[in-house]
């Protein structure tokens, strides 16, 4: 059971003043074995404390039999105080056994960037950030080079340098685990960060850190896959945002886009085509799973967009 | 309020011996004023007859405040009759003042094709009907041409030929009606009819009348879209599926999709690539209809996709 | 050197009476060391026996320096004979040491489509066939299974049956080169056709067989490319459409396209999604190849669309 | 006729490195009447004086008899400075009534950039340009208001503040005038810039202003053009990059892009998708620009991609 506080909601956008939050929300995303009566008894218990249901979405693995649901409510009116919630919904989750998480929308959580020397990523999750597009906050960033230093402090994110070699490897993760637990950093975003984690790291992540690859998996996992791409002939290239896993490249997906090429580019145009795809991707996957919208099961994700 | 029952619910396939039904399902589709307890309410009346939901979705609209939702659940087990679960239902539509639809997934509502020359869209569909992709049955074609007489006909659909002119319009429409009634169809479907009908015969089949126009509405409203996108100089051509209203093509929109042209492409390559554009957003219109999923307000629709 | 005339130049569409002919067009296809003055020379020949240029396209590929070319002319004014243009281009060709292939648009080469039993790409074939949307004339179907044999009879097409078991199959194969070299058909279409050729037969159509492949190539060659896909969890699916080589899945790519899927599709929506898809990306890679706008190369294509 | 020496050509790529030019280019764009022999002649005037072709591409407009074409060569090897090939070709192009431009790859033309207050498109730019990106050199960020000069200033770009009333436009405009002159900028970019310039100012840049319009035109032209889609209830929103002519939102069209919505994107989501849309449609049409890939005619363009 995970009890996480986290943004979630749709930012509404004042035409004159600028962007500014609606009213605040609760969100429940659980999954569980499927029976009879969940949707009722999940209305049931936010609807007896005054909540009005705003959007309820949930899916059936028929497979699986395995029950997917999101409830998204108004706190405005709702009789349980935000911060009691879980324990008031704890008993009906543990009827069901459910796995479950409570979010709400008008709290941001910190999420950490982490970048090697590719900037456009990083920049742009920054650039989001500023607009009030991203609904998280960006605690720092986390970097094996220095050079990105001074375009990230300037816009007022503390910047971490933590060059790794394979003989400190562990003792930098150890340390960055240090700091990501003080920030209470409850996403990673993997913004073309070059160095694969351990899985001792990966483990306290899982499922919290979304990491951008630069193909449309399966196709090209691992290095150079716009070399790879160029060398087969392919007509589109793609992107995939997905949560990292101890596999490479392997983890569930979250969203996917791809863009045409023809013989007329050269693999540089590959590489600027690819960075449009990388970052909207990117943003794409990290917005999904900042608002609550994102579960995962069978190595797959369910999507509640 | 409307009671119909229609092909719903997700055909599934065998791999070995081709198309088979899924367990048979019924599917609620309401609107109504939003009001705390209505998701509740909904999940009740399901649950506490024995019925397994497999699908609940739900949209409100923040500033109209209405509020719209589709739930499916498995017929077996349920302890109402299907016939009799619109009668059980309604108390709780009289409370609520809701507008709904039942459907059921193993009735294939009729369904129409209107035609005049340009054939694609009307074979196009009629082959997704072989095929059994089509949650309906086409119960006639109907064409201001004998042209495509043959190719409907050996297929096994009966063709009807009513010549239109302006004199005789109003009778040739009443003739149509009497003969969409005497069918029982459910769903007019417009594949390219180059005939506009009267208001009073689209009173008849409001958001029941389903139109492709070959644009991307509201640009190039009315005659000759590809002709006018191929002078304007654009660089993407579309098409749209939406309900007929009185309205030239300013129905609601179900779908809508779009295809790359260039200067290269002549106005015959237009027509060539929005031929495939066409039948496609035209068969998800249609195939959104049949399986409940569309509700219109507002001249826009909900989609539960 | 190949010679051959194929259909190519774009066909145009009369408003009123349905689809006619452009005036007649050579098409020139190249490809040879790059060498300053390739251009001059191709179109000094074309010039100075009165051709004029409707299209010149060409590519020069960096890394290896060759040279690909296409040129489009009016044959109208030419004042050498269609039958002659490939003599009288020889010795330029051989200067230069190209490969080299002619084209006009005024005739229609044979095609055979083979298919086993799903359906949809091979109706859709005979369909724009039908409506003068193929450049190319449809000789044959050639099938494994008798099951479309009316389907295609009642088009006037020939369907020829080749029940194909390990024991028989270059027997099978043998028989079919005959009929394939009677009909002189100059390309191949494997329309979701089951069987794999092997490398001897496969030689004999280098270039002049396609495939369509429904994933997007390299991901998931082989069998059961959808039910790999939704295993996989990918938010989108594709299709291929490739020349056959020897190596299964893995020959030059002439088009791919993708379509969106969700954790909502069953693996049956995969399969009718990807039908549609299947059916444009083997039509649009059928087309480019009869108008002679591809070139294959280093297991590449370069398209000249 | 119009000579300009603008960036053009591919930047590659070093992997390891970063970026760097290829060997530097010239381009001629260039359109006349067709007449027998143009491609002929274009290519002798390349190949006698050494050069060597990397892409020659042409279109032929059917119905005008218009004929455009744009040939990419070698400088190295030629034996015409770059300086003086205008002169060695004014004879050819007087002798077809040409209009022409001639582009070298290693010269990056002046662009200015105006922005008002939504500042994504712009900053993309910037960050464009940082990342040796766009072909072309940022010479100054002009805008109605002062709140993004920190943003701009930091990155070495000057910012000039012209705050606009009805009284004083028309004085602000001939200081802009003189600015832009002074700076020799080639290309305005009207990135999200509010303002309306006078026929005037807008004579002074024909086919040298691009605009970004956040609607798929001709759909939604004008003020507000989210909120008009929202309103009608489509399913796709676009974006278009366009020369600005005294019609608003009425010029050459460059290039569209969509992105799909549903009914429960709010307004505000309508509003970030199109920014991600924006970024990229403007600066695909900013790029295909400056490398002396587009010609315009008949308010239309063509676009040698």
């Amino acid at each position: 059971m995970t009890v996480c506080a986290r943004a979630a909601g749709r930012v509404k956008i004042n035409l004159m003043t600028g962007y500014e939050s609606g009213g605040p929300t609760a969100i429940l995303l659980m999954k569980c074995p499927d029976r009879k009566g969940l949707v009722r008894e999940l209305a049931d218990f936010i609807s007896r404390h005054g909540g009005n249901i705003l959007h309820a979405d949930n899916h059936l693995d028929y497979e699986t039999r395995e029950f997917f649901g999101r409830f998204e409510w108004e706190l405005d009116g709702f009789t349980i105080a935000p911060e009691r919630i879980a324990d008031a919904f704890r008993p009906t989750a543990e009827k069901y056994a459910m796995e479950w998480q409570l979010h709400f929308s008008n709290e941001k959580p910190a999420v950490a960037i982490f970048v090697s020397r590719l900037a456009h990523c990083a920049l742009d999750l920054l650039h989001r950030w500023e607009i009030g597009e991203m609904p998280g906050r960006v605690a720092a960033v986390i970097s094996n080079h220095d050079d990105l230093r001074a375009a990230v402090e300037r816009r007022g994110v503390p910047y971490h340098y933590f060059p790794i070699t394979p003989q400190n490897k562990r003792m930098q993760e150890a340390k960055q685990l240090e700091l990501l637990r003080s920030l209470k950093v409850e996403l990673l975003i993997l913004a073309r960060y070059m160095q694969v984690f351990t899985d001792e790291f990966i483990a306290q992540y899982q499922n919290r850190a979304i990491n951008i690859h630069h193909s449309f998996l399966p196709a090209f996992v691992g290095a150079s896959p716009y070399a790879r791409a160029y060398e087969r002939g392919v007509k589109l290239i793609g992107a995939t945002s997905h949560y990292v896993t101890p596999h490479l490249d392997a983890g569930p997906i979250i969203e996917q886009d791809v863009v045409r090429v023809t013989h007329r580019d050269t693999l540089a145009d590959f590489m600027r085509k690819g960075r449009d795809l990388e970052r909207i991707v990117l943003a794409r996957g990290v917005r999904l799973h900042l608002e609550g919208r994102v579960l995962s099961y069978a190595n797959k994700t369910v999507v509640f967009d």
